[in-house]
Order: structure tokens, then C-alpha cells, then sequence
């Protein structure tokens, strides 16, 4: 049975991922989702968001 | 009756759109959150975010 | 001509609003966005949060 | 070679799912995001937020 | 000088924290960004997220 | 008491702020945080987003 369940999946993470990289993220993750819930591909977005390591912060200092 | 609900709107959307572009939405986007609510227009902020199409995915690939 | 920009709309605003004030904002931005842009309504997503009051601050004090 | 880019991973869709499908889901996207950058388990964190049907609109239309 | 930057801060947590404390971080966080950036106390705006920790995972596996 | 709540910080501002000062206020925000719940800076993440003030409107009119 079909989950409608919309999912929407955004990512951050340092810059530096190339498009390739993008291209494989996305796909193994909607995969990933479809496996876990039961909902279709066509249903599932994903949006990357590239942060630089100036502006990431842990422990009180940022990472680059 | 004045509805202080204090909306802040975030828009994601492909690259691509200019200047004039992005000042028409906030205009047209804030008028339309008054006219559902109620609400003030100085109480209403918006802000948007520009995404690359290689970073945005559905149905497991990226839209670019 | 049809702008493919598939915009995704965040609002969040304090807890208290019902389903037809939803139903009406999503109704009214979707229209909003797509005289702004030139998108199709069926490529506009909205998500709305509820807040409470407690949890939203200006100025260093919570609204409620 | 470890690829260190700290991914932060936020799901959002439709209120219903139960705890073991977010364990699951957890599970998965952490796997398939190591899987397409060569990051470590332990670096990615995932937040997911159940949204209501009512909330959640397209083409001008709540879902619910 | 005052430096305009209108931050906007989200804070997402485990849920459990009371108003009190709700509060008092609203507070604090407040006056570290007006002391880190110059701006005015008024520009800041910051919100808070409670999120169980069943959905909240790290490492592939959920806190709770 | 230690308290777990793995508080993550998003920041928005407008662009124009340097590595410094964001480094600053990373330092500041997660001491804020953390005197306010009893976290550990360990704990604490934070990201900016710097944001265009031609993306960034109040009372329908971009700020820049």
C-alpha cells in the first residue's frame, strides 16, 4: 500500500560536495525514504543547502 | 479586529529570479497574508532563498 | 510562458489560527506567488507552523 | 578517506508516522547520505517534524 | 554604531524546557548576538522549536 | 546538572558580517545558550545564513 506522506527532506552541510555527489545524495535518499515509509519517489523532495565552515559552529568555534 | 500573529514567511525557488522579481513577491505575498489574517503589514516579514537547481531533487534526481 | 520555479513556502506565526484561516492563506499565497513569478499553482508547496507564544521572542522578551 | 561535512538532516511530512518508522527512517538516511559522500554515522543528525494534513498545502489547497 | 542586521534565530531542542527557561535563553541569546554584532535588541527575533526525541537521531539510531 | 537537550541554532542575517564576528558570535550564542539551559558547549551547533537585503522584506518592501 502507498503512503501518502509527502516527505520533504532538506540537507546542510559544509560546501565542497560537487553536483555529482548532489546526484547520488538525492537518489540514495529518496530511496531511503521510500524504503522506510512506504511512499512513492515522485512524492519525495530534497533541497541541499551548502554552508561554509565559517558559518557552522560547534563547541563554541567555528569549523573553518 | 487587528490579529497580531507576527508571520514570517520563508521562500525557497530556483536561482534565477532578478531584483524586481523579488520585490513583487514580498508585496503581493505580504498583501495576501494581511488579507487571510488580518494582520498588519509591518508585522509580516518574508525572506527568500535562492537554490540551485543541481541541489534541489524529485523522484530521486536533481532537477539540473 | 510558464516559469518553472517550484516555490516552497514556509510561514510560521503564533499558535491560534483554524483550518479555514489555513485554508484561506494557502489559497491566497499560492494565487500571491504565482502573479509574482509566473508559476503554475499546482508547483506551489505551503507549510505552515504554529508557534507558541512562549517560544517566540523580540526585543529579549517573549510575546506570551 | 573520511569525508567530514557534519550532514544535518531535516524531514518534514505528514503527522501519522509511528516511532518505529522514524527509527527506521533514521536508520536508512543516515546509511544512504555515508553511502553517497563517505561521511561517518556518527556525524550525521536528522530531525524529523510531523506537519498536519491541514497545514500542508498544494496548488492552493490544504492536503487535509 | 548600530548595525542593522535584523537576525533571526531558530532554535530547535529537545522538548522538556519550560517557559521559564524558554525565557531566560530568549534573553541570553539576545544580548550574545547584540554584544557579538552591535545591533539593537529590538531587531532580534528568535524562536523556538520543541522536538521529541524520538525524532531527533544521531549515528543512525533516535535519542529516545 | 548536565542537561541534554543538543540545543542546533540557526542564524539569519544579512550578508556582509565577516568570519569574525561570526566566529564571535558563535562563541557568545552558545555561552548564552548554555548558562540559559545547563547544556554543554559540546552540544551546542550553530549556522548562519547570510541573506541578500534584496531577498529580505517587512511591511511588503525589501530592505535593500
Amino acid at each position: 500500500m502507498i503512503d501518502l506522506n509527502m516527505p520533504l527532506v532538506e540537507i546542510k552541510w559544509f560546501k565542497g560536495r560537487d553536483d555529482a555527489t548532489k546526484a547520488r545524495t538525492i537518489e540514495l535518499v529518496t530511496k531511503a525514504i521510500c524504503d522506510a515509509t512506504g511512499c512513492r519517489p515522485e512524492d519525495v523532495t530534497i533541497i541541499i543547502h551548502d554552508v561554509d565552515r565559517a558559518s557552522w559552529g560547534r563547541a563554541g568555534k567555528p569549523f573553518g
